[in-house]
């Protein structure tokens, strides 16, 4: 077989060299996943158990199933039900007891095939079945191919922290197909597009390299369809450029990671820009209004005005960004319809009882001279929060 | 305040260097645990939360409680009941719950405060809280002080599987007071010394040093009272050796820990000297015969008749722990009455689902040449296996 010339790994090296792997990039990879599972599994290994969602079972699940066992592999297919209910201790103790039922043992292997919340979920019961089986990442959704299937950031939701039981466990690879995502919907495509445009504005300052704003852009302007009629809006011409932009986000993700595994030196959190206005946004409407793409994309244009306000900003480089997203078809301010929930005092409170909020004042990732290049702020006023929220 | 001559303080060296961390060995050192715990906690922390037993927790939980509150710490306790029963994802719920309402976070602290079960327990809240928050191991049973507090092995049970569910997660230090085992009744101060007698039998391939089990027996047999008379039987003698004999123990499991933290190279399984025989007799005995420490010195004589067998260890080197036992009061053979119970066929079926079984043969660390040395040997034929059993 040719080698594809679309084909990238990239490395996650990390210390202790046991917690490093590779991501591995390249569409249609799935359609020979026996052989790249091959190259990462141990010899001796046994079983191999998958778990995936309703939704992904049926379309992905059932037939890469079928191509492993046709391959000689002991596999065996977990499916849980769709959405971010799934992602609870009570759902982890469900998979506990199928592993156990079929024998899994440290020397077999876990896959996540899914989005996030099947990504995390798998990743947290494999981080501490029998304290710790070896996994695999095999994101189905843009948003998880660029962002949580990279990092080793497992968890479960409990009682009100969202993400508040987990780890920190490296899995063995992380195996991307970027042809799936020709079958994503609009809306869930857009998701992650938001976490895309946040790499765009911390690309230089964690990696020292700039130019993926201009690339995206570029793409994002490519097409001849008039994107100011919603109804025929397409992303279409976006997809001969996703395995670029996938390699692109993981490239500035991993070099993160790789710095500061588990969020102790501070560089990590860069990867929360827009996040602190995120998550208030998405608590305050019960994670119902958006999706996490959607509040992400409108916590950078928060933080874009905030930034302005404080005069380290530009404002040439929020019009780039919210040019940007207009081509892509992302919203940078909440529906009206939305106004009488959005209450500022709520949110304010929202934030500062986030993770990241620190003696009553909250620590911002704010954009700075231009996209691209992020600082840290924890000295923000009350009253110039309010002002723009 | 002089410094105490008996205070050792031990270092556990790990990749990466955020994983190590000290034990402290001193005795009376809960007296000022306030002075303590302000050398490993970072400036800035704010909540403490106590985890304890009920048992632990009246005679020493609450005072402990007064004194760190008195010294101006913000300190909670969170009780839980005594015995394995609490070892579960349940009581895990309860402690993730409590430290939600009290608001802990990650730059707080959690404390274990008891034996095994609330180390292992409260080991792995700390693990999974947030992904994961600081944490000090205080045992409060020589078996917990010698053992389950080192080496970051942290879990709770589920379902069939001991351990089933849990991490390696380091702690901040441990902090060993012997003084506190001068209260522990004979029976739970001998299932510790099982564990003491399993280090003089590894002492050697693990660190390469020798002379822990002369030094042992040498202090066994210290005592004018006649041994053989049960009603008088006391190990009084031996309480101002515990501070020695802690920290040898610590010391060897250290080094282990340090060259193998996860289980990873093979070294930390000489820690399971004639663990593989005692977990098959715990789980006939449904965990109702035998404390732990009885079982693994019936596992160790296992061992040795083995080894015997296998002509790789002098019947001397047995005579001489035969007799170490009986000076220390610990049965090598289980009772006639258990006899219909401990079926030869069946501990071998439990003795193959154990984790350190693998194709079928089952994996033993075996005595060999002299008391300190050990090998692994994993081609035992099921015919002389049962024969010993």
């Amino acid at each position: 077989m040719p080698l594809n010339p679309l084909k990238k790994i990239l490395d996650v090296t990390l210390p202790p060299k046991s917690h490093s792997y590779k991501i591995l990039i390249e569409p249609g990879s799935l359609n020979q996943l026996e052989k790249v599972l091959q190259d990462y599994i141990t010899p001796g290994f046994g079983k191999i158990l998958m778990i995936t969602d309703t939704h992904v079972s049926s379309f992905l699940g059932q037939p890469l199933l079928a191509q492993l066992k046709s391959a000689g592999f002991e596999t065996y297919l977990y499916t849980i039900p769709e959405g971010e209910g799934s992602k609870s201790l009570a759902t982890a103790e469900n998979i506990f007891s199928f592993a156990l039922d079929i024998g899994l043992s440290r020397k077999d292997v876990m896959i996540a095939l899914g989005g996030g919340v099947v990504g995390d979920l798998t990743g947290f019961c494999a981080a501490t079945y029998f304290r710790g089986v070896p996994y695999f990442q095999i994101p189905t959704t843009l948003l998880a191919q660029v962002d949580s299937s990279v990092g080793g950031k497992v968890a479960v939701n409990f009682s009100t922290a969202k993400n508040g039981i987990g780890a920190f466990y490296q899995p063995q690879a992380v195996i991307i197909d970027t042809d799936i995502l020709a079958h994503l919907p609009l809306k869930q495509l857009q998701a992650g597009l938001g976490e895309v445009v946040k790499y765009c504005f911390i690309e230089n300052t964690c990696t020292g390299t700039t130019g993926f704003f201009n690339f995206l852009n570029t793409a994002a302007n490519a097409s001849d369809s008039p994107s100011s009629d919603n109804h025929s809006f397409s992303l279409a011409h976006l997809m001969p450029k996703f395995p670029e932009i996938v390699e692109t986000c993981c490239q500035i993700k991993a070099q993160v990671v790789i710095q500061d595994e588990k969020e102790e030196s501070g560089i990590r959190s860069f990867l929360n820009l827009g996040h602190t206005f995120a998550h208030a946004y998405e608590e305050i409407t019960q994670y119902k209004a958006f999706t996490h793409g959607e509040a992400v994309v409108l916590g950078i244009a928060k933080a874009c005005q905030l930034s302005e306000q404080l005069g380290i900003l530009p404002h040439s480089e929020t019009q780039k960004f919210q040019s940007l997203c207009q081509s892509l078809g992302l919203g940078i301010t909440p529906p009206e319809t939305l106004a009488p929930t959005l209450e500022p005092l709520q949110l304010l409170r929202l934030m500062k009882k986030d993770k990241k909020a620190s003696g009553g004042f909250i620590r911002f990732i704010l954009p700075i001279h231009q996209i691209g290049e992020v600082t840290i702020r924890d000295d923000i006023p009350d009253e110039v929060l309010l002002s723009i929220l």
